[in-house]
């Protein structure tokens, strides 16, 4: 029988959404527990790291780590390359784009304002132009067709989209011609259309 | 024929010492190219993301990443684990101690001395605990007979090895009897012993 999954989080695309999508794109039932604000105190001493997200599998194991849960969803759907080189260029794009979500958290979570205004500048002067650059020429290099690694879709796609949904990022990624194929392609995809369309409207 | 490798970094432990320790306790040969500080800026113009560690299979191509490189090569040596299942276990273990390791390097280089002792109380009362208690929890369900995970080394006994060898996590890892257990089990591991004696010694 097919396990049951439940992936937990809040009611946010955040940290959550890769998995979220790789579930959409493979066509595999999943419940989308949104936990609220409210529930969370009593809930949060329950899970592995006190954190979210975290995948339950048949009401028994939970796990957590975002990036973990959607490595082990990739490839229980096929969606991690078809070789183990694949894999690690799928990899190189995973770590990329965590990178630079990292860096644009710290920017936009920065109080001091002067510091802020320094960060921004240095985000997207130096680190979006070089992290978008990587992207570019991976593509160009690894992907056909438009797709990020090899001539399907795969677990890259998803994370390259959601990291750049940013505006800012967005608005960046137009000068790089093979990431701007490669993010009108996954736009393209039937499931991924569909659940863009279907999904929860919220600011992060 | 073997692919031909060659790791690039500094001369230092940092980023590049999980897929050194790899190679050792493969047994696979590798080149350890230390790169000097004053040869550095020629040199990182050439690489894909103007940062080491890089690997370059057969003279030819140049992967960057450092946990990447490490989950290709634990890969390839099958040291990441014998099902999808044992992968998220050893995943969920890497990007765990990815976050200690970054919240302790946030820690170790914020310049403002009061915040400073501040970040450190937070990391050594609340981080380190809560992560070293999820490895000492993960390793009593998924690892046997001292190992992280399964009955064998995997890249997830490396991890944990070189994320806790900061002497303050060292010595709080005295407090979880399956850590402690497990970081002895990789100490004695004849390949590991061997390399730890000849490494270079470094600061970080």
């Amino acid at each position: 029988m097919a396990p049951k999954y439940k992936l937990m989080y809040f009611d946010g695309r955040g940290r959550a959404e890769i998995s979220r999508m790789l579930f959409h794109v493979a066509g595999v039932d999943f419940e989308d527990k949104r936990v609220k604000r409210e529930d969370w105190p009593a809930l949060k001493e329950k899970m592995p790291q006190k954190a979210m997200p975290v995948l339950e599998i048949d009401g028994k194991t939970m796990h957590c780590q975002s990036m973990a849960i959607a490595r082990y969803l990739a490839r229980e759907f096929k969606l991690y390359g078809k070789s183990s080189m694949e894999a690690f260029y799928i990899d190189e794009i995973l770590d990329t784009v965590g990178d630079l979500s990292q860096e644009g958290m710290k920017t936009f979570f920065e109080k001091d304002e002067s510091k802020k205004a320094e960060l921004m500048k240095k985000f997207l002067e130096e680190t979006v132009p070089r992290q978008l650059g990587f992207l570019d020429a991976q593509i160009k290099k690894y992907g056909k067709n438009g797709f990020a690694v090899g001539s399907q879709i795969s677990v890259a796609d998803i994370v390259i989209f959601t990291g750049t949904e940013m505006p800012k990022i967005k608005e960046a990624s137009l000068k790089f011609p093979n990431l701007f194929e490669n993010l009108k392609k996954t736009e393209e995809n039937p499931k991924i259309k569909k659940w863009l369309k279907e999904r929860p409207k919220t600011e992060f």
